[in-house]
């Protein structure tokens, strides 16, 4: 869908170049950043959440008529409201940008320290990563969130959304930008990529020298052309299929309790419960208790076949495809396995490695459990839910990466930095005299 | 070059078959190896050694194949050395086998911990990484060193190397596999792509489900192959294009000895100086020094225009070309700066971020330019050439990482590990009752 900002059609070529400039701008930006002190990056993010206030008219009539194309290309209404902004989301914005200037920053801290017997003192110290490129879908808010993380890490970013917001995303670009520049925020640390066009995401992807890491947000579609054309590293945030497994050992009333929050308190999100795991000790006595209480809340069972034994009717059958299947959805499938090594066995080869609880009374399974589950979060006896950088602390995130590589789990400011060694000697040489 | 192991030609199917039961069985081995106590992988690493040197007949016979064949295809003396294994060079790669099991393993180790005020407790655990793969060319030792790193840090390897070495990796690996298996060695932990053709690469980087990294080893046109195909995150060791700048209030004699250790002492490596900055302070001073040390040991001089003023006919003319080279060779190419921010910025631009130095008396200068240089190591007042994992005391490396994702600099255990957040809770809910 070649749709050009404005209404001129850019050739590859005028394509290329224009990205390659603000690739080769964000680099001067990104050095420039990388000695900012925590104070002035503070005073920036203040002065951009200012600007985000007072531009307040501008950036909602620049929305409306992202809103109108909308209608006019027949976007659902669920789509509307993700691009619709208003006074309250456009305040919560400004908010979330101030709470950015909160944190502490992570630029600078010494990881590792040591003298080695030549007398060389190595030190390692942590340093923003560059220039990110984060390239995102239709909801306008993540352009401030993830510009400010980045920033308060010290990175300049690259800014590539959907063209359904792009009047929305360049006036919230422009006012940070130019909110932060009067505090000493360096030209183009924070820049749009001008045409939304698929075209522009292949130059991205293909401009190594300058782009230091690419983070999609969004659907498995874009993630998967991203990760195919990219030739920098690409931190990715797929799916959560999140397991419960209720051992034989577990208090069963916690269990029902967790499974019923997991699943239903807010399904559409990637922490959220997509398959439960039984213990067939367990199983008579649990399964008609948790059924009864989800289908209070109208979620929908698929199981096993001893799932059905037990419960009859109300179960539906669960497929091969119902174990791989991120519902985000009041659906919940339901396995009955006969030993804790069934479980994790099934959780490694079905889940996507992205938060796993066990519940369970017995300390050694729990550990058993949270060692060999290969996943970002390994939980005992608490809610999938809690998967989360607030939940965690971090204090914003950027995402949940089910990557290893980097990042793993939520990811926030410091998952946002590289390091770099300082070694200081005095005169060090492998061999001499010369 | 489609050379197939053995002499039948596969079909792409086939190939693709294999290398993804390959995978299935290296990701079962991980989670196998990941549960390794460290004194069993030791104990795994020191009957790996054993069996090298029993097998020492039937690898150098072996070896002595490869050597034919290479013959026979008309390599070069040096390619014929690199590949060329004898009783000496078997030794010290059962030596290194050795001294990896000596090191201490970093699974387990704790990164981070707290409780939260609802009384989750989190804790960031050290793990391996999981199925690492290793592209490499040439030189045998290198199936030997990179499977044994990847073993200690609980990873499984899957090893692809070039063709005209198949026979010699084949029986390294063959060893070290048996070698394992009898102290308890997972099946598959270590294994060997049968086909040397670009059609396996292309495989393994497209393997993205059983492959969570790729580490290739070799030169320039191999890595970009690596990059442009992989999906998976790739740790690149790129160039090392490594300056020294001689700033105005540097100790000369120090300055002449580190330019001339760090470009003569090995210059086929990548932390060897490839360009020297001078302060216009100190040129008329130091070159002329520099020049006659650097001219008794046969290095040709390439300079700027200043340069060429000071020293005459013995240099060179630099063009644009040689600021960004990597000679590994004895040649340097030589540029006169008005300041050290001209420097500073004549690295960031022309260098490959891998290692830099400053030489100086001027803390000041020292500290903004160990800050300023993007680079994986900024130094003060030493020689490049301890840019290297077992100077800096990591005991072992896999390489220098000029990527700032994951692993920067020099390269060893910790950086084949990834983490895991393991949460303990007591029922806690998002919300309740339910």
């Amino acid at each position: 869908m070649p749709l050009m900002s404005g209404s001129e059609s850019l050739s590859p070529e005028a394509i290329h170049e224009e990205i390659y400039a603000m690739g080769k701008r964000a680099r001067a930006a990104g050095h420039a950043l990388a000695n900012l002190a925590a104070d002035q990056k503070n005073s920036i993010l203040r002065a951009m959440a200012a600007e985000l206030r007072s531009q307040a008219t501008v950036i909602l009539s620049e929305n409306a008529k992202d809103l109108e194309d909308g209608r006019e290309n027949g976007l659902s209404s669920a789509m509307l409201d993700r691009l619709r902004l208003n006074e309250s989301r456009l305040e919560a914005m400004a908010d979330g940008v101030e709470q950015v200037a909160q944190l502490s920053d992570p630029v600078g801290d010494v990881l590792d320290e040591k003298e080695r017997p030549n007398g060389m003192k190595i030190q390692q110290v942590r340093v923003p990563i560059g220039v990110i490129g984060i390239i995102f879908e239709s909801r306008p808010n993540v352009t401030s969130d993830a510009a400010v993380l980045c920033l308060k890490s010290g990175n300049a970013t690259i800014l590539r959304g959907g063209s359904e917001a792009i009047h929305s995303n360049r006036a919230i670009c422009d006012a940070l930008q130019t909110g932060g520049e009067a505090e000493g925020l360096p030209p183009s640390s924070i820049q749009l990529v001008p045409f939304t066009d698929r075209e522009s995401v292949k130059e991205m992807a293909s401009m190594d020298r300058y782009l230091d890491l690419i983070i999609p947000r969004g659907g498995k579609g874009l993630i998967e052309t991203v990760v195919s054309l990219a030739r920098m590293p690409v931190i990715k945030h797929y799916d959560g299929i999140c397991h419960v497994f209720v051992d034989e050992a577990a208090e069963l009333e916690m269990a029902r309790l967790i499974t019923v929050d997991a699943k239903t308190q807010k399904p559409g999100v990637c922490n959220a419960l997509e398959t439960l795991l039984v213990h067939e000790g367990v199983a008579e006595k649990l399964l008609p208790e948790v059924a009864s209480s989800l289908a209070c809340l109208g979620v929908e069972l698929r199981g096993c076949q001893r799932t059905e034994e037990i419960l009859g009717e109300v179960v539906g059958v669960a497929t091969e495809e119902d174990w791989r299947a991120e519902y985000l959805d009041l659906i919940l499938s339901i396995k009955v396995v006969a030993s804790k090594e069934e479980a994790i066995e099934h959780i490694n080869l079905y889940g996507s490695h992205h938060t796993d609880c066990i519940v369970t009374d017995d300390l050694e399974s729990a550990e058993k459990f949270l060692r060999e589950v290969d996943s970002a979060c390994t939980f005992h006896n608490l809610s999938t839910r809690f998967s989360d950088g607030e939940e965690f602390g971090f204090g914003a995130e950027i995402g949940i990466s089910t990557d290893k590589i980097h990042a793993r789990g939520p990811m926030a400011l410091r998952e946002l930095t590289s390091y770099q060694y300082r070694v200081r000697g005095n005169g060090q040489l492998k061999e001499s005299p010369y």
